[in-house]
């Protein structure tokens, strides 16, 4: 496997502290689940902190096992020569918190009652999982950090940028926006229903019987829909029946209809339908322009070079979203680029347009750093 | 009601004829439920069918009794006076084949079993729809016809022209495709997969107990995303919270969720979770331009006045795809008028504009008929 970090383990830090949440609540004994690749210089200060989007885990990059086919959700960024250089910076993944990989969420077990938190999980938000992601940056000792992510990545990366100014160099926020539109809430908040009055969900409170399956796997096909962009789909699948003619019943009968289905069979595999509320709650919330008054004001302390990449295509995170991001920073007079990537790939083309990116980001991190 | 058709009564008519569907399959004694407004002229020429979209139902105008609140669902459009004008036209309005509002569908009593059709209901599609309204039309002694449409109903309105050229005078297509687009197909197929998959659906034999509520509840939640624009969204609701701060649980937070909600439980007391599979599968089937080669070749024989109007902010059937029935039409030197009204109402428009249509539709309508 050319360029790659190799084999790779994700590593796993309790904290000992409590944690207070936006909410008021606190959690004890927060686990976080994450992975590094590079070394941290003399003076800590080459780090990179990778931000997963909504169902990502802290394997950005590498393998796990010699046979594992299945590499890092984002290798083709990360390693020796690629856009995040291994060979220069020390890169960090860590799963949110409030996600089912590793990192304490609502699948974890909660330590004052010895059952999994379920419903009794606190809603988390954004600066919750940013707070979360600091403790391991001062664990590992990082000084300096560049703050990147894609979607709800990228949220996180800007939120380091309001939260902890005096430690982040440079953001590079890619398909995402400082808010979710009432669109995205949309398709969020019926995704949520899905899984909400599946009977199988039983009030969060699934981890002994079936889980709730069918709506988790709702949610998903909706989510797909939006993280493709119609061309992408039209490209993918057209009207094309799976058998080339209709089947005049309700099974899968069109090839997109196929690909949905697949899509929301192999989720319910490997993500938890608490995580998924949660997690979308998160983002739903999300929203520094109201907390501070405006954009601008939630800026006002970073000294951060700011990387804003958009698609054309991309309809969940628009390239105006972008731009209300990158003109609060021109506002403020601070150090910003942007483009504009023409991709028909939607939403997921910051997953799949690795070469784009790969040219874009390896020059702005050879002129801020 | 000023300029209204009165109190109306929808009527049923049961045709004694075998119909048989593009399936192959065949349906006996197929009941329509209709209302007529205004009256045939002597040539029997006058005669306009509005043809509803995927939910509405024969009740276009008026009113049903004294202290009926709600008028018909194009009450803006039909009357004297009004685009539709009673005065000059015979307009009719029937239900679907295949709905729930009357005409034979699902929920109907099958005359071979004496129980409700269930899924054994056969998969039935636009080109059946409109030969089911062809047999009221006939019924009916109208010897020539203007056909229109809103999104399923601008289906059903271009079907008439290819299925029965020698019967069309004008069409009137809005909001509409020639074809679902693959994204289209996508939507449908997550809202029939919420039905499906409704521990109350049961196959769809339901009719005895409770019905997949859960299931049509989000499948209209989805519905209603697409027919909204995102702009329209954002006027509407923004990311306002329906109690102005957030409540950090899973219930109705955000305006839009209230919204969405609502719609999902209020169209469940009013529609047939089977009828729902069946319309929307009709809709994704709908495909002239597979069937006959090309849309130049579908329109070969209409010699009808065509009017296309699309709205600027509707996605899900957008001015693109108007104008691909448009330049169809074009190209067989047929007679065609086009206009995309600016309106940031999305898919919703052709039920909310009604002035901007009105103006259109008159003129169009004295200058051809």
């Amino acid at each position: 496997m050319e360029n790659s970090v190799g084999k790779v383990k994700t590593e796993y830090l309790k904290l000992d502290k409590t944690i207070t949440l936006e909410s008021g609540k606190t959690l004890n004994k927060v686990q976080i689940a994450y992975e590094t690749y590079g070394k941290l210089n003399e003076n800590k200060d080459n780090a990179i902190l990778i931000c997963h989007a909504l169902t990502g885990d802290a394997h950005a990059a590498g393998y796990h096992s010699e046979d594992d086919r299945k590499q890092g959700w984002w290798d083709t960024m990360i390693g020796p020569n690629k856009a995040f250089d291994t060979n220069k910076y020390f890169v960090i993944c860590s799963n949110v918190l409030g996600g089912c990989m590793g990192t304490t969420g609502p699948n974890s077990i909660n330590p004052d009652t010895n059952l999994p938190f379920g419903h009794n999980f606190p809603v988390v938000t954004v600066e919750d999982m940013v707070k979360v992601e600091k403790e391991l940056i001062d664990y590992l000792g990082v000084k300096k950090v560049i703050t990147v992510g894609g979607s709800m990545g990228g949220m996180q990366a800007i939120e380091w940028s309001i939260s902890y100014p005096e430690y982040v160099k440079s953001v590079i926020i890619i398909a995402a926006a400082a808010r979710l539109s009432a669109q995205g809430i949309a398709f969020n908040a019926v995704g949520r229903n899905a899984i909400l009055t599946d009977p199988d969900f039983n009030n969060g409170d699934y981890y002994g019987g079936k889980h709730p399956e069918n709506g988790l796997s709702i949610a998903r096909m909706i989510g797909h829909i939006t993280y493709l962009s119609e061309q992408a789909m039209h490209n993918k699948f057209g009207r094309n029946f799976k058998e080339d003619k209709p089947n005049f019943d309700f099974g899968v009968d069109f090839q997109v209809e196929s690909y949905l289905d697949y899509q929301g069979r192999v989720f319910v595999d490997r993500f938890d339908a608490n995580s998924y509320l949660y997690v979308t709650k998160a983002v739903d919330y999300y929203d520094p322009i109201e907390k501070y008054g405006s954009l601008e004001n939630a800026f006002d302390k970073t000294n951060a070079n700011f990387l804003v990449i958009s698609f054309t295509t991309d309809w969940l995170f628009s390239t105006e979203q972008a731009k209300e991001i990158v003109n609060a920073l021109i506002q403020k007079n601070k150090k910003v680029s942007f483009i504009e990537l023409d991709s028909p790939c939607g939403h997921d083309a910051f997953l799949i347009e690795w070469e784009k990116q790969t040219t874009i980001i390896k020059s702005f991190l050879s002129e801020v750093n």
